[in-house]
């Protein structure tokens, strides 16, 4: 972690990230419930939202459809990534380099490291040459730390998360995206193994709006610095209200039940 | 995918690619049909019809036979390919360089991807290298995008060839050439999943005349912007003909028929 | 081993290093006997000790913490280690370079060698590249060298720790970390071995004040140079008293006795 | 292959190879029927021959003995080759870079493809860099192809002869060096799918003279571009005769009666 | 082999190569015999005998002890070697990059090739590079050429012997170090296959004075130049008087009774 370097993805010190990169992770499947998601240009409009402070893309949606957005949303590079058609133990390829992700326009690269996977100490050297390779771009640097494969029975215990959000920390990310561990305790214990670390907390499948917002307002009061979304907006027919509703919790602070108000969406009992 | 970047392959936005790496990929067997087809010249010749808008050859070809049709063909070099000899996981060698594909004139390069073999992130890691050094140089990528191997029971399964032509668009392709999924709406929906990125469809195996022809209209009508065609061109007796019908199908979007007819094919019921 | 290379890692001839890169090899638990120790401030504080000689951690904990201590703290980068999520045979990733090592700071590198591994020809080649990195700016090498893996039933015996010590020598280490193996005479047969090349103990699971400071004590009067220390000093209610006791024994060469008394601590049956 | 590529290496547009890497290859088993061969200097000297266009051997070899033969022979560096003390899948080192063999004075490099062995894609990818390394030599490139292990049944089969000739040409060689595939039609074949690229037979094993004759103007009748041959040189009493017969077949065409008779060898009924 | 390259490990192109890295391939254990051994100085020391032509020995050791020795003795650097602490398939690390070697003032490089071993390929590309690396920087070149592994049964064996050696020529080394094959016939067919490289026996194990001189003796008659030698030096209590009785055999071609008698060794029916 090096102070400021996240600026570029960070709003007034909080992080909102809209990730869409499921084309290359999940593949097409994931835009079936919202058909026109599948045209980047959709999410990247989302992206406009002032809730964002950065949207996450592969290469190849960067290098299409950035360019008409540059002026609006901030642009996190994933610069690894793999298709689920593939099967074996937990890894990732790295399909971006440093300097084309600048070139590209990138403020900050993220990288996913499956800590406990077979994969675990190749994946590490890969994150340091981009680390140091970002630190030389004056570029920020965020960690997918997903402990998952043969060493990992439980990918969402707390001490297994909070060891994800350490990790983080010790291998010279500036923000860490982690699991809701299952409690806001499990939360405020991964967010302190952070220190000086940003943590911001992995939205996941989709949920419904009260329940996906409590849990982001937990992560919060818990100590995180904010979230990385894709699913829990795209997938919704109201994804601007969304956003409204997480602008409030994350930069506003409010309750959830203002947030739902605000975004007019159903205050309660949704 | 960047905008213009297959311009020198393309012909009016639409892109014909003869495809002739059959001596490496499948060995001289694919010549028996058509014996003097394993002369590359002969080849080179149909590739000189105003139908064909870039050859598809590898290193040694190019090195022999372009310099002799450089004014009227362009060159598509494919950068990776391995022989059917060899039987293990689905992986592919890379035998040129981007740096010597320009030198021989290539205007584009184009890489085999297996997605879903377990070599999946070992090739994904050398397509990164690959697009990236086309991009420096102002050459175009073609992605050959075909899930293969232990992940993937059914490759020309609608959702496979969906992800597939996904995988090029998010992975840097300007253009990816995918199966035909076997419909008219599965092949649309790939199209779809490209989104401002070119589709062309493999032409595969020999087939008639006419079922030839109307699958790649439905791919055309379907979204698609091309085609990749080898043995339904060298295997036949008829290939300026066919490149005749193909010519009227794709850049002028006539109807098979009539497609058949210009090109003093039988018109129906071939 | 290069004559002086050391120099700023040591206070007369000696070195006491801080090692706090736990939280990437053992993860959070270390830090729940003294929760606050979780945070890195805590353990950079101790460190400005006038006993500890310089403090090792991760590069990712180096970023955040150390520009506040490079004025009272002397910086051993590890530029190896991986989490114990993983399972597999054992070996460490590589997450810092040599020359970011410099940018940070740091004075020495630290090395984790596991000979006997399956890893142990590929960490060694690692090692050989780290070594004259670091000779070439003029920076000391330590070698955690830790025999473990599928050569090594008993990693404490006598015969393998004097190996390991031997294995930092012949490999060009300037010191040499190695636990301690079980008796006085195979300590000092341990020193013997490294030659010119300093060697410290390495200090392990906590233990009782008057057995460690026996255990440190006795390494010194067999040879040793120094000790590595992180949980006897950071997991202890009193980490000053014992960093007192620590410097009396390392630096003055007082009895235990003395050094507990030195120290406040209860200076017998503790 | 590059039209000219070879030519320091050919005499009138043909290739008589002596082949001397057998050392290496097969080891000194292989020089037991004439012990003087083992000396280097007894095989330079049969390369003096006007028959021979090249000479092909190690570096090692190319160290010691060529400066004394630069001005009379010229040299092939065989820049990969494995001993066969080895009994893996087929695989081979490449034990010379192509700037050390054009330092050595080599006018081409050779190199063994294994087709179909677990390690083509591996040695395919050594050869691009080879071949790409010799084309800004300007030096030519002969591929030893030879298609082995886990994906090939028979390795003489005609089918697999041909696939072996067309690889050189798909990837780039100026000369390939094929097994004779059992008859002068399947020769024929193989040398057909070779395109421009030149074709030489390789030796084999001895056999009597008039049979390897038969054999060599078998395949220069069937298109080949000449020979390499090691063993039915050197394993011979009589190494100058059968230089001097194949020296009338390979670059006056002569039949092999009147080729033994030149040479003094027996003419027939050998 | 390269004429001369080995002229500063040589004396009067002889070789006699004081062998010192055994603390890293066998560990302490070799030391025991005589414990002061452990200590480089003492073995240094030895080195400066006029009938050690060069000592061998790890980068560590060269860089703690060689500066008070360079003027004195000649540094034979051995580049790659691993502990017996690992127990895997026969393999080496290299340990020393051959530009540090030049700068620890090394004449040559040493380097272990295990010919059989699955690592065979891998360790002669590593071979390639070094020597290749040495030759630009004018240093000599030996080869530790030890067939052993899966494809070697027996070691010993006059036919392994003498590929072992042959290997050496081939690969490019200027002298190679063998395992005596057992009879002087064998060592005469092994420094046959050597060509004009040179061939040194390896001492081995501890045997008696006279045994080993015999031995020596044998191998020099048959065509050796020289010998490496360690543990018959330095586990011996009389180790100036062994390096007379060697000088005497390999530089004066005396007698082994001349060469005892010189030594004061006893003469006879030791």
């Amino acid at each position: 972690m090096l102070p400021g370097a996240d600026s570029g993805i960070a709003r007034d010190g909080k992080v909102l990230v809209l990730a869409y990169d499921h084309g290359l992770e999940h593949g097409p499947v994931d835009f079936d419930p919202v058909p026109e998601t599948a045209d980047p240009s959709t999410v990247f409009e989302y992206a406009t939202h002032d809730a964002v402070s950065a949207i996450a893309v592969q290469k190849g949606i960067a290098e299409a459809y950035y360019p008409s957005y540059e002026d609006d949303v901030s642009l996190l590079l994933k610069v690894n990534g793999t298709s689920n058609l593939w099967m074996g133990e937990y890894d990732s390829a790295v399909n971006c380099s440093v300097e084309y992700a600048e070139e590209l326009g990138a403020e900050a690269v993220g990288f996913t490291l499956y800590g406990g996977s077979n994969h675990e100490v190749e994946m590490a050297e890969e994150f340091r040459e981009i680390q140091e390779e970002a630190r030389a771009r004056d570029m920020g640097v965020v960690m997918w730390s997903y402990p998952r494969g043969q060493g990992v029975k439980n990918d969402t215990k707390p001490g297994v998360i909070s060891y994800a959000s350490r990790l983080g920390l010790e291998l010279g990310a500036d923000v860490a995206k982690i699991k809701y561990p299952g409690s806001p305790e499990a939360m405020a214990d991964a967010c302190e193994m952070a220190g000086e670390m940003k943590v911001i907390m992995s939205g996941g499948s989709k949920t419904d709006d009260r329940a996906f917002l409590e849990q982001v307002n937990s992560s919060m009061e818990a100590g995180a610095d904010g979230l990385a979304v894709g699913r829990n907006v795209f997938q919704r027919e109201n994804p601007i209200e969304i956003l409204d509703a997480l602008e409030a919790i994350i930069y506003e602070e409010t309750t959830v039940d203002e947030a739902l108000e605000r975004a007019t969406l159903a205050p309660a009992d949704d």
